[in-house]
C-alpha cells in the first residue's frame, strides 16, 4: 500500500464512453457469427434448475438438454464433413466456450459427448470408427471418455487397465487388475453411457505398447450394465450435479479386435502391433495432444463463468447503497467504494486480456488442424507449443474464474449466498475446472518443461528425469518468443508514461519468464551436479518451475491483449481497452512486485506507483464499469439473477 | 521464487517427533475439559448428511440435532446460573467452537437459537424476559435474530423498520416500510422460529431514539404467521442448507411495551425514553458490543472446518502416490512433492498460530464479561478493543478457511470434488462465514477505526466524518500495546538466526503495523488540508485502511502463539512449535514482501532468503505433518471422507 501523498489520484475521465456493442465486436473476434448463433440457442428448460433439483432429476434434465442442443445442429459443426459436420473445428470449440454462460452441467455433458467421447474416436480412430463416429455425434449413441482410474489421475502413461489380444479370437480382453485400476469420475458413466472409449495398457504378443483406447461397450440395449462390467455411480458431487459421473471396472471383458482405435497404433490379425510413430514416448504424447481440445474448451467456459459472476456483481454493486457519505450526499453506491473498486475491476480487466489469449488460441488451434486434416504436414513444433499454451492458459483462466466468481460472492454478501443469484452455482460448478482435464499444477509443469526444452528439441521420450538431465548437461537459455506480429510492438509507443508505459510493462514480464528459465535451468544443473538424483533435483525446484511457467502465460496473455487492441481501430474502443490493459498488467505486476523488488527489476518508487496507478484505473474505469459488463453480451433470459434485475431489492 | 542455489536446502530433521496428544493438549489450552466433553457428544444422526437430502429434509435433521444437542444440557452452561446456567461464558462458546467440526448447518443453527436469539435476550433484556430467556435456553421456544434488512445489512444504525410507541395502548407498532425493510437472511425463519429479536427505530413521544431490539411473535400455536406478519423463505443456499433462513416483513403488528429489550433503553408506561447511556452512537454501539460474542464462535468455527479439511488432505497426501520418482524408487507419494508440502503446510502451521489467538481470545472475553456480570465496573477501552480483536480475527480466521478448504479440495484432485469426500460441504458452509456476522471487509474497516482512534478516545459518537476529522486534526501516531507479558519477549532469544531471528520477525510485524497507521493518518490529513469532505478522505484511503487492519491482526497473532509457545515446558513439543511458527510467519512475511521491500524494511537477500525459508520450513515439517493434524483430536468417527480412511482406493 503506498503512502505517497503528494500526487492526488486523477479522477476526471480518462476515456470517453462507447457503446458496449462496439466492445462486444472486439471480444467476439473471429467466430463473432458462431456466437450470435449460440446466443440464439433456445432451450425449453431455463436455466438456472430449480435450485432443489435432486441428483436424478437434474441428471434426467441435463440429459434433455443435451438432445435439444443436439438438434440445433450447431454441436456437429465441429466434425469432419465426412461424419455429417462442417469440418469448423473452431466454431465448435466457441459453441462450449458460449455453453460457459448457462448452467454448466449441459455444457461439461455436451463436452464428454462431442468433445472427449466422439472427439477421440475422431482423433485416434480410422476409416472403420466412422459410423461409430457419425451415431456418437448424432447422439444414437451416448458414451463416456474412460481414463482416469481411482489410483492413476495425472499419470496417464501408469494407467493400470490392460487390453491383451488374443490372436485366437481375436479380440482383445480388457481388464481391470483392483479397485486402483476402476476407472474415475467418468462422465456419462452413472446414467447414459452405452459405449465407452476406454484408455488401457495395449498387450499383444506378450509386449506392452503402452496406452491405446478402445471402443468398449458398457450398457446392454436394456440399458443393464454389459456383462463383466461393474459401474458405480460417483454419486454427488460439489457442482455439475446435472452430469452423471460414474466408475467402470472391467472382468475380462471381451471386444473384437476393431474395437482398438487404431491411427497410431494398430494390431493385425496375427497380433503383429505396428504405429506410424516408432517411438513409445511420442506416440503417447501424439495421441494425448489430440486432445488439448478439451483443455481449450475448459478454459474458455470458465473464462465466460467467470464473466457472468462479474455481470451479476457489477450490476448489484452499480444498483446497491450502503452507509452515508459526504454531508447531505446520502447514502453511497457500492461500486463508488475504493475498496470494492479494487474487488470487481481489476477481475474485469483481467477476463478481457484471458478472452483475448482464448480467442488467439482457438485461432491457432483451428488453423493448425485445419491444415492438418487437409493432410499437410503437421508441424510438432507449433503442435507442441499449442499444447504448451492451452495447457497454460487452462491452468490460469480456471483459476482465475474460481477467484473472480468467488470475489463476486463476498461483494454481494448475504445476496451472494442465495441459490437465487446464481453464484453458488457458477462457483461450484466450475470449481472442478481447476483439478480435470488436466490438473492445473500438472499442466503447468508441462509448461515449464516446454520452457526448459524450448519445444525445438524432440522430447517426448523424456520423463522428468530427462528433461532434468537435459538441463544439466545442454541448455543454453530461453529464448523469448513473441506470439504477435511486430509491427504491434513498433507501435506500442501509444502506450502512457511512467509505469504505463506499454513496453517497460511488456519488458518486465519478459524478463522475468527469461530469467526465470535461465535460473531454473541453472539450478537443476547445480543440484545434478550436486549429486542430487534427477527426481530429488527436479523435486527441489517445483515451485520455481510453476513460476516460471505462471510468468510465461502472464506475458502471452498481455501480448495476445496488446495485439486485440492493434487490431482495433476505433479510438474511442482503443482509449477504453488501454485502461482496461493498464489495469490488467499493473495488478498483476502489483500482485508479484515482490520478485521483481528483490530482483531489482522495479525499483521502490516504481513499486509504489504500480499500485497508486492501480487506485487510480479503477477510478478511471469506474464510470465504464457498466458498458464492460454489458459488452459480455449474455442473452438477458440467462442472467437469472435476482440481484442483477434492475428492480432488485436488495 | 529464489533461485539462490548456494545453500542446500537443510533435510535432515530438525525437531524430534512429538506425541499428538502433547499438541492436543497445547491446542485445546484452558478450556480442554469442555473440549473433551463436546468430543464424546453423540448425536443420533451421524455427519456428514445423506449428500442428496433435500432442503426440507435436512432442515428437519438439524432442528431434530439441536434438540438431541440441548438435551446434552451442555449449551445451556454458557448462560446466567439465574436461568439455568453454568456462568462459563467461555465454555459456551468453546463449544460453538467444537460444532466447526461437524455438520456446519448444526453450529449455525445453534449459534442462532443461543447464541444470536437467547444471547441477545440475555445481553439486552432484563429481570422482565428472564422467563422468556429460560424458555429460549431450554428450547421450549425457538427463536430468531432479526436484524439484518434487505436494504441494509453492514449499515446497522440505518435500518428502516420501526417501532413505534402508542401510549395510549401501551404498546409498540412495529412496522416494516417497504421491500428494503425486509429481515432477511433470519436463521429459525422459515420454519422453526416462534419468537423473534427484532431491531428497529425505537419511536416514542414523537423522537427517533435509535435502534433497539424488541421480542416480537411471529408465529402462532399452530405454526401459521402471526397476525401482520410475512414470512419468506430464503430457500437454497451455496451452503448450510439444514438452517432455515427466511424474510420477515411487519405489517404494524402490536407488541406490548414489554417486549422491548430495555437494559440499555427504557420506555415509561407514558411514553418517556430513558438510557443509562446518554450518547445516542455509544448508546448503540454499546448494544452492538454485546453481540461480539457471535464473531468469536464464527472465527472458531471456521478455523476447526479448516482443520478438518487439513485432516482429509494431509491423510491423502500421506497415503497417495503419484509419477515415479527417482529411478527404482517407485511412485512418489503426494506429500513428498515440494509444491504439495506448500499447498498444506504453510496453512496448516497458520491454522496452529490461529488456534492461540483465538483461544487468546476466548480468554480475554471471558474473563472480561465474568467481572462485569458479577457487577464489576466495565472497561470501556478494554471491551472496545476486544470488540476489535473479535472483528479482526473473525476476517482473518474466515478467510483462512476459504482458502485452506479451497486448497485442500484442489490438493485431492478429483477426489475433492465429490461429496462423498466431505470437502465440498465443508467448504460450502464456511463460505459465507466471510460475510455474515459482519463482512469481512466493513470489520476490518472496523479495526482500522481502532487504530486510528487508538482505542482510547470516546468514539462512539464518531462515524467516519468524525474519524477522519480527527485523524485530520489531533492524532499524534499509533502505540503498539503488546497483547502478552513482557517476559515472553524477553525470552525470544530462543528463536533461531538469520530470517528465523523471533526478534526481527515481530519488529517488522510491529513496524509495518505502526508505519501504516501512520502514515494512514497523515493521508487523511492531508486529504483533508487538501480540501476533500471526510468521506472522500475517508474513500481515498481506504484499501490503506484495510491493510494497516490486517497488519494488526497479523501482529496478534504472532503475539498469541509466541505467548503459546513461551507457555509450554516440553522442549520437544516446543521443538516442533517453533518451526510450526516459523512457518506461519515467513510465509505471511513471503506473501507481504512486496510492501517490506518497497518500504525498506527488508532487503532483496532476506526476501529471497524467506522463500527459501519456507521451502526449508516444509521439508523439515513434512515428518512431523501427520502428527500434526492428528493433534486436532477430532473424533474419528467424525471424519467420514473416504479418502481419509486408511484403506482408500484412491
Amino acid at each position: 500500500m503506498s503512502e505517497v501523498t503528494d500526487v492526488p489520484i486523477r479522477t476526471e475521465p480518462t476515456a470517453e464512453p462507447v457503446p458496449a456493442a462496439a466492445l462486444t465486436a472486439v471480444l467476439d473476434g473471429r467466430w463473432a457469427s458462431q456466437r450470435e448463433q449460440a446466443r440464439r440457442i433456445e432451450l425449453r428448460h431455463r436455466e438456472p434448475p430449480a435450485f432443489d433439483l435432486d441428483t436424478a432429476a437434474h441428471r434426467t434434465r441435463v440429459t434433455e438438454q443435451l438432445r435439444e442442443l443436439g438438434a440445433t445442429g450447431l454441436p456437429m459443426e465441429g466434425f469432419a464433413a465426412a461424419v455429417g459436420g462442417a469440418d469448423d473445428i473452431g466454431g465448435g470449440m466457441i459453441l462450449m466456450e458460449m455453453l460457459g454462460y448457462r448452467d454448466l452441467s449441459l455444457m461439461v455433458k455436451a463436452g464428454v459427448q462431442w468433445g472427449l467421447f466422439a472427439g477421440a474416436i475422431q482423433a485416434l480412430g480410422t476409416e472403420q470408427h466412422h459410423e461409430t463416429l457419425r451415431r456418437a455425434v448424432e447422439l444414437e449413441v451416448l458414451g463416456c471418455f474412460a481414463m482416469t482410474e481411482a489410483g492413476h489421475g495425472s499419470d496417464v502413461q501408469s494407467l493400470l487397465t490392460t487390453a491383451t489380444y488374443d490372436p485366437d479370437t481375436q479380440t482383445f480382453d480388457v481388464h481391470s487388475p483392483g479397485p486402483a485400476a476402476r476407472k474415475e469420475y467418468i462422465g456419462n458413466a452413472a446414467r447414459d453411457g452405452e459405449l465407452a472409449v476406454v484408455f488401457a495398457q495395449l498387450v499383444s504378443g506378450g509386449a506392452d505398447h503402452g496406452v491405446h483406447a478402445l471402443l468398449v461397450p458398457i450398457r446392454d440395449a436394456d440399458g443393464r450394465p454389459a456383462t463383466g462390467v461393474t459401474i458405480g455411480d460417483c454419486g454427488r458431487k460439489a457442482g455439475l450435479n446435472g452430469v452423471d459421473n460414474g466408475r467402470l471396472s472391467f472382468d475380462h471383458v471381451r471386444v473384437p479386435r476393431e474395437a482398438l482405435l487404431d491411427r497410431y497404433g494398430h494390431v493385425a490379425p496375427d497380433g503383429t502391433y505396428s504405429s506410424p510413430i516408432e517411438s513409445k514416448g511420442r506416440r503417447f504424447f501424439t495421441m494425448l495432444g489430440t486432445l488439448v481440445r478439451g483443455r481449450v474448451s475448459v478454459s474458455g467456459a470458465a473464462q465466460n463463468a467467470a464473466k457472468h459472476a462479474l455481470v451479476i456483481a457489477t450490476r448489484r454493486a452499480l444498483q446497491r447503497h450502503q452507509f452515508t457519505g459526504a454531508e447531505g450526499g446520502g447514502e453511497v453506491l457500492l461500486m463508488d467504494y475504493r475498496a470494492h473498486q479494487r474487488r470487481l475491476l481489476p477481475a474485469l480487466a483481467t477476463s478481457y486480456a484471458l478472452s483475448f489469449a482464448q480467442n488467439e488460441l482457438t485461432s491457432t488451434l483451428h488453423d493448425l488442424w485445419t491444415a492438418r486434416d487437409a493432410g499437410e504436414p503437421v508441424d510438432d513444433r507449433a503442435q507442441r507449443e499449442l499444447e504448451a499454451r492451452a495447457a497454460g492458459l487452462k491452468a490460469i483462466s480456471t483459476w482465475h474464474a474460481s477467484a473472480t466468481i468467488q470475489a463476486c460472492r463476498e461483494a454481494s454478501g448475504g445476496a451472494g449466498y442465495l441459490a437465487e443469484n446464481a453464484l453458488p452455482q457458477l462457483r461450484s460448478d466450475t470449481d472442478v475446472f481447476t483439478t480435470f482435464e488436466g490438473d492445473n499444477t500438472v499442466l503447468l509443469q508441462l509448461v515449464g518443461k516446454g520452457l526448459l526444452t524450448d519445444y525445438s528439441a524432440q522430447f517426448e521420450d523424456l520423463d522428468w528425469r530427462g528433461v532434468a538431465r537435459f538441463a544439466a548437461e545442454g541448455f543454453v537459455g530461453a529464448a523469448i518468443e513473441r506470439t504477435v506480429p511486430r509491427g504491434v510492438f513498433r507501435r506500442l509507443g501509444r502506450g502512457g508514461e511512467g509505469v504505463r508505459d506499454r513496453v517497460w510493462q511488456l519488458g518486465l514480464l519478459e524478463d522475468r519468464e527469461k530469467h526465470l528459465v535461465e535460473t531454473l535451468a541453472s539450478r537443476l544443473r547445480h543440484a545434478r551436479s550436486g549429486g542430487a538424483d534427477s527426481f530429488t533435483a527436479f523435486n527441489s525446484v517445483q515451485p520455481h518451475l510453476l513460476h516460471a511457467a505462471r510468468a510465461h502465460v502472464d506475458r502471452i496473455v498481455l501480448e495476445a491483449t496488446l495485439a486485440a487492441i492493434d487490431a482495433c481501430d476505433d479510438p474511442a474502443v482503443v482509449g477504453v481497452l488501454e485502461l482496461v490493459c493498464d489495469l490488467h498488467v499493473l495488478s498483476g505486476l502489483e500482485r508479484d512486485r515482490g520478485w521483481y523488488l528483490e530482483h531489482k527489476r522495479m525499483s521502490d518508487r516504481e513499486s509504489k506507483e504500480i499500485t497508486r496507478a492501480v487506485d487510480a484505473l479503477c477510478v478511471e474505469l469506474r464510470p465504464h464499469a457498466s458498458t464492460l459488463v454489458e459488452a459480455f453480451a449474455i442473452p438477458e433470459h440467462w442472467i437469472t439473477a435476482e440481484i442483477a434485475q434492475p428492480d432488485s431489492a436488495y
